[in-house]
Protein backbone atom coordinates (compact mmCIF):
# COMPACT_ATOMS: atom_id res chain seq x y z
CA UNK A 1 0.00 0.00 0.00
CA UNK A 2 1.64 3.19 -1.27
CA UNK A 3 -1.08 4.54 -3.05
CA UNK A 4 -1.53 8.52 -2.72
CA UNK A 5 -4.83 9.14 -0.67
CA UNK A 6 -6.13 11.98 0.90
CA UNK A 7 -7.95 11.59 4.36
CA UNK A 8 -10.14 14.48 5.26
CA UNK A 9 -11.21 14.59 8.81
CA UNK A 10 -13.70 17.26 9.56
CA UNK A 11 -16.02 19.27 11.93
CA UNK A 12 -19.47 18.38 11.47
CA UNK A 13 -20.79 21.29 9.40
CA UNK A 14 -17.92 22.72 7.74
CA UNK A 15 -18.44 21.23 4.57
CA UNK A 16 -15.39 18.73 4.96
CA UNK A 17 -16.88 16.04 2.91
CA UNK A 18 -18.00 19.01 0.12
CA UNK A 19 -13.80 19.81 0.16
CA UNK A 20 -13.44 16.18 -0.18
CA UNK A 21 -15.88 15.57 -2.95
CA UNK A 22 -14.62 18.52 -5.05
CA UNK A 23 -11.01 17.90 -4.53
CA UNK A 24 -11.32 14.13 -5.91
CA UNK A 25 -13.20 15.18 -9.07
CA UNK A 26 -10.76 17.57 -9.73
CA UNK A 27 -8.02 15.00 -9.69
CA UNK A 28 -10.54 12.55 -11.13
CA UNK A 29 -10.39 9.34 -8.35
CA UNK A 30 -12.82 8.24 -5.95
CA UNK A 31 -14.37 9.78 -3.08
CA UNK A 32 -15.03 7.20 -0.43
CA UNK A 33 -18.18 8.38 2.04
CA UNK A 34 -21.28 7.64 1.24
CA UNK A 35 -20.14 3.91 -0.46
CA UNK A 36 -18.14 3.41 3.13
CA UNK A 37 -21.98 3.08 4.61
CA UNK A 38 -23.51 0.86 2.42
CA UNK A 39 -19.92 -1.57 2.63
CA UNK A 40 -20.25 -1.56 6.29
CA UNK A 41 -24.24 -2.00 6.13
CA UNK A 42 -23.90 -4.86 3.86
CA UNK A 43 -21.06 -6.35 5.56
CA UNK A 44 -22.12 -5.68 9.65
CA UNK A 45 -26.44 -5.94 8.66
CA UNK A 46 -26.53 -3.12 10.76
CA UNK A 47 -28.63 0.33 9.08
CA UNK A 48 -26.85 2.54 7.45
CA UNK A 49 -28.31 4.80 10.16
CA UNK A 50 -26.53 3.18 12.84
CA UNK A 51 -22.84 2.94 10.80
CA UNK A 52 -23.03 6.67 10.45
CA UNK A 53 -23.84 7.20 14.02
CA UNK A 54 -21.77 4.60 15.77
CA UNK A 55 -18.52 4.85 13.60
CA UNK A 56 -18.18 8.41 14.10
CA UNK A 57 -19.40 9.25 17.27
CA UNK A 58 -19.17 8.11 20.70
CA UNK A 59 -22.51 7.13 22.21
CA UNK A 60 -24.26 9.69 24.20
CA UNK A 61 -23.84 9.04 27.89
CA UNK A 62 -20.27 7.97 27.32
CA UNK A 63 -18.70 4.91 29.28
CA UNK A 64 -21.74 4.37 31.03
CA UNK A 65 -24.01 3.37 27.68
CA UNK A 66 -20.98 1.26 26.84
CA UNK A 67 -20.50 -0.94 29.74
CA UNK A 68 -24.53 -1.88 29.82
CA UNK A 69 -23.85 -1.76 25.91
CA UNK A 70 -24.73 -5.01 23.99
CA UNK A 71 -22.24 -7.76 23.60
CA UNK A 72 -21.34 -9.89 20.83
CA UNK A 73 -19.96 -13.85 21.77
CA UNK A 74 -16.42 -12.49 21.43
CA UNK A 75 -17.28 -9.51 23.98
CA UNK A 76 -17.31 -6.93 21.69
CA UNK A 77 -19.67 -4.02 21.67
CA UNK A 78 -21.25 -3.03 18.28
CA UNK A 79 -19.49 -0.01 18.28
CA UNK A 80 -15.94 -1.97 18.62
CA UNK A 81 -17.04 -4.33 16.00
CA UNK A 82 -17.98 -1.87 13.35
CA UNK A 83 -14.67 0.00 14.16
CA UNK A 84 -12.85 -2.77 13.59
CA UNK A 85 -14.92 -3.64 10.17
CA UNK A 86 -14.45 0.01 9.25
CA UNK A 87 -10.70 -0.33 9.45
CA UNK A 88 -10.62 -3.10 7.40
CA UNK A 89 -12.53 -1.75 4.76
CA UNK A 90 -10.83 1.54 5.07
CA UNK A 91 -7.48 -0.72 4.86
CA UNK A 92 -9.01 -2.45 1.47
CA UNK A 93 -9.82 0.96 -0.23
CA UNK A 94 -7.17 2.19 0.60
CA UNK A 95 -5.50 -1.15 -1.86
CA UNK A 96 -7.07 -0.14 -4.47
CA UNK A 97 -5.46 3.22 -5.17
CA UNK A 98 -5.53 6.59 -5.23
CA UNK A 99 -8.61 8.31 -3.31
CA UNK A 100 -10.14 10.53 -0.82
CA UNK A 101 -11.85 9.09 2.26
CA UNK A 102 -13.83 11.69 4.32
CA UNK A 103 -13.78 11.22 8.09
CA UNK A 104 -13.78 7.49 10.27
CA UNK A 105 -10.28 8.09 11.47
CA UNK A 106 -8.99 7.51 7.96
CA UNK A 107 -5.60 9.04 9.03
CA UNK A 108 -4.67 7.22 12.01
CA UNK A 109 -6.39 3.74 10.31
CA UNK A 110 -3.66 4.68 7.54
CA UNK A 111 -0.79 6.63 9.14
CA UNK A 112 1.85 4.21 8.09
CA UNK A 113 0.10 2.12 5.53
CA UNK A 114 -0.16 4.31 2.80
CA UNK A 115 1.55 7.78 1.37
CA UNK A 116 -1.11 10.25 2.74
CA UNK A 117 -2.27 13.65 2.76
CA UNK A 118 -4.03 14.32 5.82
CA UNK A 119 -6.56 16.99 6.29
CA UNK A 120 -8.71 18.55 8.94
CA UNK A 121 -11.68 21.28 7.66
CA UNK A 122 -12.79 23.12 10.50
CA UNK A 123 -14.87 26.70 11.01
CA UNK A 124 -16.48 28.60 13.38
CA UNK A 125 -19.69 28.00 15.28
CA UNK A 126 -21.71 30.37 13.62
CA UNK A 127 -20.90 29.41 9.68
CA UNK A 128 -21.20 25.54 10.66
CA UNK A 129 -25.13 26.71 12.16
CA UNK A 130 -25.79 28.68 9.27
CA UNK A 131 -24.57 25.58 6.85
CA UNK A 132 -26.04 22.64 8.82
CA UNK A 133 -29.32 24.24 8.84
CA UNK A 134 -29.19 24.87 4.57
CA UNK A 135 -27.77 21.06 4.21
CA UNK A 136 -29.82 19.22 6.76
CA UNK A 137 -32.75 21.34 7.50
CA UNK A 138 -33.79 22.35 10.90
CA UNK A 139 -34.34 20.18 14.27
CA UNK A 140 -35.62 20.75 17.37
CA UNK A 141 -32.78 20.99 19.06
CA UNK A 142 -30.98 24.38 17.85
CA UNK A 143 -28.38 24.67 14.98
CA UNK A 144 -25.67 25.50 17.98
CA UNK A 145 -26.22 22.64 20.61
CA UNK A 146 -26.39 20.18 17.66
CA UNK A 147 -23.14 20.87 16.27
CA UNK A 148 -21.75 20.91 20.40
CA UNK A 149 -23.19 17.64 20.69
CA UNK A 150 -21.28 15.97 17.60
CA UNK A 151 -17.79 17.94 18.26
CA UNK A 152 -18.30 16.67 22.26
CA UNK A 153 -18.92 13.51 20.79
CA UNK A 154 -16.50 12.93 17.65
CA UNK A 155 -13.40 14.17 19.68
CA UNK A 156 -14.29 11.71 22.42
CA UNK A 157 -14.71 8.81 19.53
CA UNK A 158 -11.53 9.33 18.28
CA UNK A 159 -9.72 10.17 21.23
CA UNK A 160 -11.00 6.63 22.48
CA UNK A 161 -9.95 4.68 19.37
CA UNK A 162 -6.57 6.30 18.34
CA UNK A 163 -5.73 7.67 21.41
CA UNK A 164 -4.91 10.90 20.18
CA UNK A 165 -6.57 14.46 20.27
CA UNK A 166 -8.83 15.47 17.64
CA UNK A 167 -8.39 18.86 15.78
CA UNK A 168 -4.17 19.13 17.20
CA UNK A 169 -3.13 20.74 14.31
CA UNK A 170 -0.10 18.76 14.80
CA UNK A 171 -1.58 15.50 13.82
CA UNK A 172 -2.72 16.96 10.08
CA UNK A 173 -0.60 17.92 6.95
CA UNK A 174 -2.77 20.50 6.28
CA UNK A 175 -5.73 22.21 8.23
CA UNK A 176 -7.77 24.64 7.27
CA UNK A 177 -11.16 27.10 8.05
CA UNK A 178 -13.52 26.50 5.22
CA UNK A 179 -15.55 29.30 6.84
CA UNK A 180 -12.65 32.06 6.33
CA UNK A 181 -10.82 30.79 3.09
CA UNK A 182 -14.23 29.42 1.34
CA UNK A 183 -15.04 25.63 0.83
CA UNK A 184 -14.10 26.02 -3.18
CA UNK A 185 -10.33 27.26 -2.07
CA UNK A 186 -9.82 24.07 0.18
CA UNK A 187 -10.85 22.36 -1.97
CA UNK A 188 -7.78 23.80 -4.54
CA UNK A 189 -5.47 23.99 -1.92
CA UNK A 190 -5.84 19.95 -1.63
CA UNK A 191 -5.91 19.38 -5.16
CA UNK A 192 -2.66 21.42 -5.68
CA UNK A 193 -0.91 19.53 -3.10
CA UNK A 194 -1.56 16.65 -4.01
CA UNK B 1 -6.87 49.09 11.63
CA UNK B 2 -7.63 46.67 8.64
CA UNK B 3 -4.70 46.32 7.08
CA UNK B 4 -3.88 42.51 5.90
CA UNK B 5 -1.36 40.66 8.28
CA UNK B 6 -0.12 37.62 8.64
CA UNK B 7 0.75 35.96 11.52
CA UNK B 8 2.62 33.46 12.09
CA UNK B 9 2.48 30.69 15.48
CA UNK B 10 5.21 28.15 15.07
CA UNK B 11 6.44 25.01 16.91
CA UNK B 12 9.98 25.38 17.83
CA UNK B 13 12.23 24.37 15.10
CA UNK B 14 9.63 23.93 12.42
CA UNK B 15 10.93 26.65 10.39
CA UNK B 16 7.82 28.83 11.33
CA UNK B 17 9.65 32.33 10.83
CA UNK B 18 11.64 31.07 7.95
CA UNK B 19 7.94 30.88 6.43
CA UNK B 20 6.94 33.92 7.49
CA UNK B 21 10.16 36.00 6.33
CA UNK B 22 9.65 33.93 2.55
CA UNK B 23 6.13 34.98 2.32
CA UNK B 24 6.98 38.52 3.65
CA UNK B 25 9.35 38.76 0.62
CA UNK B 26 7.54 37.60 -2.01
CA UNK B 27 4.47 39.58 -1.06
CA UNK B 28 7.20 42.51 -0.36
CA UNK B 29 6.11 43.37 2.90
CA UNK B 30 8.09 43.90 6.08
CA UNK B 31 8.35 40.78 8.42
CA UNK B 32 8.66 41.42 12.26
CA UNK B 33 10.26 39.54 14.60
CA UNK B 34 14.07 40.46 15.19
CA UNK B 35 12.32 44.21 15.17
CA UNK B 36 10.33 42.99 17.72
CA UNK B 37 13.18 42.18 20.37
CA UNK B 38 15.04 45.00 19.41
CA UNK B 39 12.04 47.56 20.46
CA UNK B 40 10.67 45.69 23.15
CA UNK B 41 14.71 45.65 25.03
CA UNK B 42 14.45 49.36 24.09
CA UNK B 43 11.27 50.19 25.43
CA UNK B 44 11.73 47.78 28.72
CA UNK B 45 15.32 47.64 29.94
CA UNK B 46 15.18 44.12 29.35
CA UNK B 47 18.23 42.54 27.17
CA UNK B 48 17.16 40.82 23.77
CA UNK B 49 17.95 36.90 25.80
CA UNK B 50 15.80 38.15 28.23
CA UNK B 51 12.61 39.13 26.03
CA UNK B 52 13.07 36.23 23.52
CA UNK B 53 12.78 33.20 27.04
CA UNK B 54 9.76 35.53 28.96
CA UNK B 55 8.13 36.82 25.78
CA UNK B 56 6.94 33.33 24.28
CA UNK B 57 7.50 30.61 27.35
CA UNK B 58 6.39 30.04 30.92
CA UNK B 59 9.12 30.21 33.62
CA UNK B 60 10.90 26.42 33.98
CA UNK B 61 9.31 26.22 37.67
CA UNK B 62 5.63 26.96 37.06
CA UNK B 63 3.20 28.25 38.78
CA UNK B 64 5.71 28.74 42.07
CA UNK B 65 8.41 30.47 40.34
CA UNK B 66 5.46 32.83 39.12
CA UNK B 67 4.30 33.65 42.44
CA UNK B 68 7.92 34.10 43.87
CA UNK B 69 9.00 36.22 41.17
CA UNK B 70 9.98 39.45 41.77
CA UNK B 71 7.58 42.58 40.64
CA UNK B 72 7.10 45.74 40.13
CA UNK B 73 5.32 48.42 41.97
CA UNK B 74 2.23 47.95 40.12
CA UNK B 75 1.97 44.59 41.12
CA UNK B 76 3.03 43.24 37.78
CA UNK B 77 5.68 40.35 37.58
CA UNK B 78 8.45 41.25 34.52
CA UNK B 79 7.02 38.95 32.47
CA UNK B 80 3.28 40.62 33.16
CA UNK B 81 5.19 43.65 31.88
CA UNK B 82 6.69 42.46 28.98
CA UNK B 83 3.35 40.83 27.90
CA UNK B 84 1.64 44.39 28.13
CA UNK B 85 4.77 45.56 26.43
CA UNK B 86 4.60 43.71 23.32
CA UNK B 87 0.67 43.97 23.10
CA UNK B 88 1.10 47.35 22.60
CA UNK B 89 3.96 47.25 20.02
CA UNK B 90 1.81 44.38 17.64
CA UNK B 91 -1.12 46.49 17.53
CA UNK B 92 0.87 49.92 16.92
CA UNK B 93 3.12 47.74 14.10
CA UNK B 94 -0.64 46.52 12.81
CA UNK B 95 -1.62 49.96 12.81
CA UNK B 96 1.30 50.74 10.31
CA UNK B 97 -0.04 48.17 7.03
CA UNK B 98 0.53 44.92 5.76
CA UNK B 99 3.09 42.69 7.71
CA UNK B 100 4.09 38.88 8.76
CA UNK B 101 4.31 39.13 12.39
CA UNK B 102 5.90 35.48 13.43
CA UNK B 103 5.05 34.23 17.54
CA UNK B 104 4.37 36.60 20.60
CA UNK B 105 0.64 35.26 20.27
CA UNK B 106 0.38 38.02 17.95
CA UNK B 107 -2.69 35.84 16.73
CA UNK B 108 -4.64 36.64 19.64
CA UNK B 109 -3.58 39.76 20.33
CA UNK B 110 -4.68 40.93 16.62
CA UNK B 111 -7.96 38.52 16.32
CA UNK B 112 -10.97 41.61 16.65
CA UNK B 113 -8.52 44.43 15.86
CA UNK B 114 -7.10 43.65 12.39
CA UNK B 115 -7.39 41.57 9.45
CA UNK B 116 -5.37 38.57 9.85
CA UNK B 117 -4.04 35.69 8.14
CA UNK B 118 -3.66 33.32 11.41
CA UNK B 119 -1.10 30.18 10.38
CA UNK B 120 0.28 27.43 12.24
CA UNK B 121 3.60 26.19 11.76
CA UNK B 122 4.63 22.71 12.99
CA UNK B 123 6.50 19.78 12.00
CA UNK B 124 7.28 16.26 13.72
CA UNK B 125 10.06 15.66 15.99
CA UNK B 126 12.84 14.36 14.06
CA UNK B 127 12.34 16.82 11.34
CA UNK B 128 12.52 19.71 14.18
CA UNK B 129 15.59 17.90 16.22
CA UNK B 130 17.59 17.80 12.97
CA UNK B 131 16.73 21.36 12.22
CA UNK B 132 17.72 22.91 15.44
CA UNK B 133 21.08 21.16 15.55
CA UNK B 134 21.91 22.95 11.89
CA UNK B 135 20.12 26.17 13.04
CA UNK B 136 21.05 26.54 15.89
CA UNK B 137 23.86 24.10 16.70
CA UNK B 138 24.38 21.44 19.88
CA UNK B 139 23.70 21.96 23.30
CA UNK B 140 24.00 19.79 26.14
CA UNK B 141 20.56 18.33 26.12
CA UNK B 142 19.53 16.19 23.48
CA UNK B 143 17.73 17.90 20.94
CA UNK B 144 14.87 16.16 21.48
CA UNK B 145 14.54 16.94 25.51
CA UNK B 146 15.31 20.77 24.34
CA UNK B 147 12.10 20.44 22.24
CA UNK B 148 9.86 18.77 24.36
CA UNK B 149 10.95 21.96 27.23
CA UNK B 150 10.57 24.44 24.69
CA UNK B 151 6.91 23.52 23.54
CA UNK B 152 5.64 22.74 27.06
CA UNK B 153 6.69 25.96 28.15
CA UNK B 154 5.66 27.56 24.97
CA UNK B 155 2.08 25.85 25.04
CA UNK B 156 1.64 27.30 28.94
CA UNK B 157 2.80 30.54 27.83
CA UNK B 158 0.11 30.44 25.30
CA UNK B 159 -2.86 29.22 27.05
CA UNK B 160 -1.97 31.24 30.16
CA UNK B 161 -1.93 34.81 28.21
CA UNK B 162 -4.69 33.95 25.71
CA UNK B 163 -6.72 31.23 27.54
CA UNK B 164 -7.08 29.11 25.10
CA UNK B 165 -5.47 25.85 23.38
CA UNK B 166 -1.60 26.73 21.72
CA UNK B 167 -2.01 24.21 18.17
CA UNK B 168 -5.65 23.48 18.35
CA UNK B 169 -6.13 23.53 14.41
CA UNK B 170 -9.76 25.90 14.90
CA UNK B 171 -7.90 29.15 16.14
CA UNK B 172 -6.10 29.27 12.89
CA UNK B 173 -7.19 29.78 9.62
CA UNK B 174 -4.56 27.50 7.83
CA UNK B 175 -2.11 24.98 9.96
CA UNK B 176 0.82 23.21 7.96
CA UNK B 177 3.34 20.51 8.20
CA UNK B 178 6.69 22.22 7.21
CA UNK B 179 7.99 19.04 8.00
CA UNK B 180 6.29 17.02 4.85
CA UNK B 181 5.29 19.73 3.14
CA UNK B 182 8.61 21.36 2.87
CA UNK B 183 9.36 25.16 3.93
CA UNK B 184 8.85 26.95 0.77
CA UNK B 185 5.40 25.29 -0.31
CA UNK B 186 4.45 26.59 3.12
CA UNK B 187 5.28 29.62 2.42
CA UNK B 188 4.31 29.51 -0.93
CA UNK B 189 0.56 28.80 0.07
CA UNK B 190 0.45 31.41 2.60
CA UNK B 191 1.39 34.02 -0.33
CA UNK B 192 -1.15 32.78 -2.16
CA UNK B 193 -3.85 32.92 -0.06
CA UNK B 194 -2.62 35.90 1.38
Amino acid sequence: MSERIITISREFGSGGRTVGRMAAKALNIPCYDQEILEELARKSGFTQGYIQEQGEYAAHAGWLSNALASRFSDGLTSQDRLWVLQRELILELAEKGPCVIVGRCADFILREKADCLTAFIHADMSFRAKRIVEVYGQRQDSPQKRLQDKDRRRAAYYQFYTDSQWGQARNYHIALDSGVLGIERCAELLTQLY
